[in-house]
């Protein structure tokens, strides 16, 4: 519970009706005592934090504005949100961020009606907040729509194609968009619109006499304003080239420092009242109040439990590898054996393991901000060139670039090597962040060799492959550690399409793909069961499956992938096109969506641990229990 | 083989190394020869015609001044590329464009080196042409890459995505991009930018009198000029708000007459020297030089076989409505029905039979432009709202917006219906416009609910069904007509997840998806065989199949989408949970991508035909031969 004596105001906040009974000389302090929760809540708690710290300010002044949850407030990302949460309802249980059961790290429509739009990638807000506007327009529910989205999520094109549309409507939509300026996606935001904000940001006393400037102006829907407007863009355009906004047809203002709580009310009062697309431009400092946090940003953007009065202690002495770590050790390593290599990310340097090919290597680095659609067609043209170009890529963020990946990758068989991280179960992220399905997408993709390592080693030796593979190739690993086998330093291959035969029991073959084979194999050994590490989900060792499937009674395909159309259906459908009708068994992924918990949660829960494999495999083949123990002591 | 009387340089033009060999006083007449010849040849051929009409002087401009195939000349969505063809050693070919081993009507890299990318989606141009350029930088080859996209291209995300990476890049790319302006994209290009665009050429006059201004201001690299520059970008910002491409960190040239070949040359002749990135806008008139194209610019836009003295004439007589003329009535009829329903398009009006729904119900009409990802996030915000939208969209483009599908509609179990068109073989578009994987990369997604109508009537059912299932679902149907089922003029709605017994036969029973049902039907009858058009891909009908599963002895199941993770793939999956091990035949299009040809005979080929039916079921049980006979004389 929170203390009272503490946090006098924030602790009588159960809701922002609560907030909104305040005057406003006390906001300014709610936002104080926030911050402060924050902080220490998160240190107990650990998650995202620099983004939440940034728009604290922000988060209490629309809620003290706006009529939630009736107006509808839409963040972007979400990473933000822990501010939001603590004033709507969720102050109490915010320590439980992350963790099965607990509160949702990001807005969940199915957790609170003030999370009105349920979120994880980036920039859907501004599509989102017009889809509701337009719709209360039609109904005439007069509610307000407000979208707040980051400089860095302003890089992905979907974000674009929004702003063109509000824009361009008619009749204007009411749409207040808060462009949240702290010049910072995850890693550093790149490209020509940060540049331009920056430019636009930098001249703070130009800015105060811009903005003493625009009072006299006036609406830009009243005629004889216009003329006088005209000037003033043009006058500001000379030191601010901030018109690129009005170009795509909002009103703008801005901007304006999102950490001064008056600035905030008086700014949102007026743009409250106001018709028509509107953005407001705020510059805000990610980690904001606490010096560490606002001294490394990156490394503060999400963090483990942590005691606020001595900050982030760096994670001590040898641990296991990462399959990120693997990856990016290799992708080092590759690229100092052949020049060809060229890396690409869209803004996930440090979450995709880049940092030091990023230092090492950083003619042949491009992180090309969150725009997955462009980094796939960009790597599809430096292949047409010789260029190897690796994309590394999180399953589910793969998504936002699957059209590249058919239309211009695989049509045109070019040789690009996706690097997927965070393939299958993912864990406290919850389902936005899930890699439970490119498995299935990916294997419908013709021309794709698609793979899955089942530990560190081979995910090295699977990399080798795919890149030295002439054609579209997809490594597929998961979050985090993996059995702890020790990666050797060699940029050896492996065999396409070829399995590797684990252990030769009998009755039952188990077929497992990446990082469920540890479990796989337990269960066999247990079981008396014949087990294989199946490496490659596209193109299989179709030669392998056919024996197996002569020789045994029947067959298991483990993955953490959803069964749908995944690895194991391929093993079916290959079954099933030589006529055979042996008993399958499929294991994965349940059709639903995972909530929030640990990986090792969710894939006990999905029946994909040791326990769960051996109770599926006997309930469907109980006679293997008599002879269990007798494998086992043989 | 081109009348060399009619055409005496055309004629002579085997590749562009000919036409670099005319002195630059015979460009304008190989261009109106071209012309001339495009309009007969695509009047004999069919095909797209407007958007070659529109860039065939920068075409001639491009190749004389360039020295492709080593330089790149990226065209974006290929719409405009039939000159290119003519010019680049496809001249006697061009009248065989989409047909069965003739030209292929996009850009396609296997089959010609001047085809520099494969394209058939939208706005890729830029992507592509930057990764050329920094992989030819890499390896110092230094070859020009020029990217040419369309104002309605530009609307779609990743364009901007590229064009942010490029402006932002250091060190700068050597790349050229051509805005090539008709203020169309395929129906009226629509939102924020081209509204700008509309703005930036809109004043000839004071365009020619910026461009004077301009010779004196040198490049934006030397810094004494800088300052002059800047003045410049604010003046001609008072009446042309072109800064935009600069703030992007383009240098920005034009707007120059797309028509006029002597200012294309001066202008590209200087533009080819320059370092960084560049931008050329140009303006162009789509259909131009064939009045009645230029006059209709979207009735143009592609076009049967047609006489250029007449004209295209409209087509006589009532004939078989096309499954977009079903989806169209429907949605006016369901308008009328329900205030709820709003209709979303990324810019296919035409296309998807949204026609009649624009006219009568203009304020539930959404074009919002090429911009996939947004429409979908765009509906996902209106169902928040308790809004019922319908996103109308090609197979092959909701790839575009897969991540939203995923993301932001199914996680959240919204309530969007997608009428999804060009669902499986689409035929002479070729592999980018072919619908062959949707079902794969739709059934793998939780929370969906997934139709194939077998008919046009129950296309109209499955529409309505979807409509009011309160959930995200999608009907998808194929290209063209069907087998010419009545439509009702009711809304009723079929129930969900059942399957239509259409014939009780015995031994094997055919399991169809959608607009294979006919085929399998019949074969079904030749054979003696049960048939089910199974209406839901998902859920499947259950009961159904279990119920068959006991009473047969083999199940085929047939779809016209890959087999890999497809429809039948999820009957196998049902079975193999149920443990039955009954033999099961998937008959589906193969792993591989589909040339362009006709639908019929891309059925043919992947045996989807009757013919190919028969004899894949046969080769399978081959006593089903024997009692054939006796079956169709019972």
């Amino acid at each position: 519970m929170i203390d009272a004596a503490r946090y006098p105001l924030l602790s009588k906040i159960d809701r922002p009706a609560d907030l909104r009974a305040l005057p406003e000389t006390e906001v300014r302090a709610v936002a104080d005592e926030l911050r402060a929760y924050l902080i220490e809540s998160v240190g107990k708690s650990g998650g995202h934090f620099g983004a939440g710290l940034g728009v604290v300010e922000l988060t209490t002044v629309l809620h003290y504005l706006f009529d939630t949850p009736s107006d509808r407030l839409v963040w972007d990302v979400g990473h933000q949100c822990y501010p939001h949460k603590i004033l709507t309802g969720r102050r109490d249980a915010i320590h439980t961020v992350k963790q099965k059961g607990g509160v949702a790290p990001f807005p969940k429509r199915d957790e609170s009606d003030y999370d009105s739009f349920g979120v994880g990638h980036s920039s859907t807000s501004i599509s989102a907040a017009l889809g509701m506007a337009i719709a209360s327009a039609q109904t005439g529910s007069g509610r307000k729509v407000v979208a707040v989205i980051g400089d860095g999520a302003m890089t992905a094109g979907m974000a674009w194609e929004a702003l063109g549309h509000a824009g361009g409507m008619e009749p204007d939509p009411n749409l207040l968009v808060i462009l949240n300026d702290n010049r910072m996606s995850i890693s550093e935001a790149v490209g020509g619109l940060t540049k331009m904000l920056g430019r636009m940001s930098g001249n703070r006393t130009l800015n105060a006499i811009r903005e003493g400037g625009k009072k006299l102006l006036g609406d830009k829907h009243n005629p004889p304003a216009r003329f006088v407007k005209r000037w003033e863009e043009h006058w500001k355009g000379m030191f601010v080239p901030s018109t690129l906004f009005e170009q795509m047809g909002f009103h703008y203002t801005g901007p304006i420092d999102g950490h001064d709580t008056a600035a905030l009310l008086d700014t949102l009062k007026t743009l409250k009242g106001l018709k028509g697309p509107q953005l407001l431009h705020i510059i805000t400092t990610k980690g904001k109040g606490y010096d560490l946090a606002e001294g490394d940003q990156i490394g503060y953007h999400a963090v483990a439990p942590f005691d606020p009065s001595v900050g982030v202690i760096g994670k001590a002495g040898a641990k296991k590898p990462t399959y990120t770590d693997v990856f990016g050790d290799w992708l080092c390593d590759m690229a100092a054996a052949d020049p060809k290599l060229l890396g690409i990310t869209p803004a996930m340097r440090e979450g995709s393991g880049l940092v030091r090919f990023s230092q090492e290597y950083p003619q042949r680095y491009f992180d090309v901000a969150i725009a997955e659609q462009h980094a796939i067609t960009l790597a599809a043209g430096m292949a047409c060139e010789g260029a190897k170009p690796v994309v590394a890529i999180y399953a589910s963020f793969l998504q936002r670039g699957y059209d590249q990946l058919v239309h211009d990758v695989a049509i045109q068989q070019l040789d690009v090597l996706f690097a997927i991280d965070r393939g299958g179960v993912v864990g406290p992220d919850g389902a936005t962040h899930a890699g439970n399905l490119d498995l299935s997408f990916l294997r419908c993709v013709p021309n794709m060799v698609v793979m899955a390592p089942a530990d560190e080693n081979e995910c090295r030796q699977l990399l080798s492959t795919g890149f030295h593979y002439n054609g579209p190739a997809a490594v597929r690993y998961p979050r985090g550690t993996g059995p702890g086998v020790a990666v050797q330093s060699t940029l050896d291959t492996l065999p396409i399409g070829k399995a590797q035969l684990r252990r030769q029991g009998s009755r039952i073959a188990l077929l497992a793909f990446g990082a469920i084979v540890p479990a796989a194999e337990q269960v066999a050994a247990e079981l008396g069961l014949t087990v294989v590490n199946m490496r490659f989900v596209k193109p299989l060792d179709r030669a392998l499956i056919l024996e197996l499937s002569k020789t045994h009674a029947g067959l298991v395909t483990l993955e953490d992938n959803v069964v749908a159309g995944g690895a194991g259906s391929g093993v079916a459908e290959l079954l099933a096109a030589e006529g055979s009708n042996l008993p399958i068994l499929h294991l994965g992924l349940p059709d639903a969506f995972q909530h929030h918990a640990s990986r090792e949660d969710l894939l006990a829960e999905a029946g994909l641990d040791v326990a769960g494999i051996r109770a599926a495999v006997l309930q469907r083949w109980p006679h293997l229990t008599q002879t269990a123990g007798a494998a086992r002591s043989a």
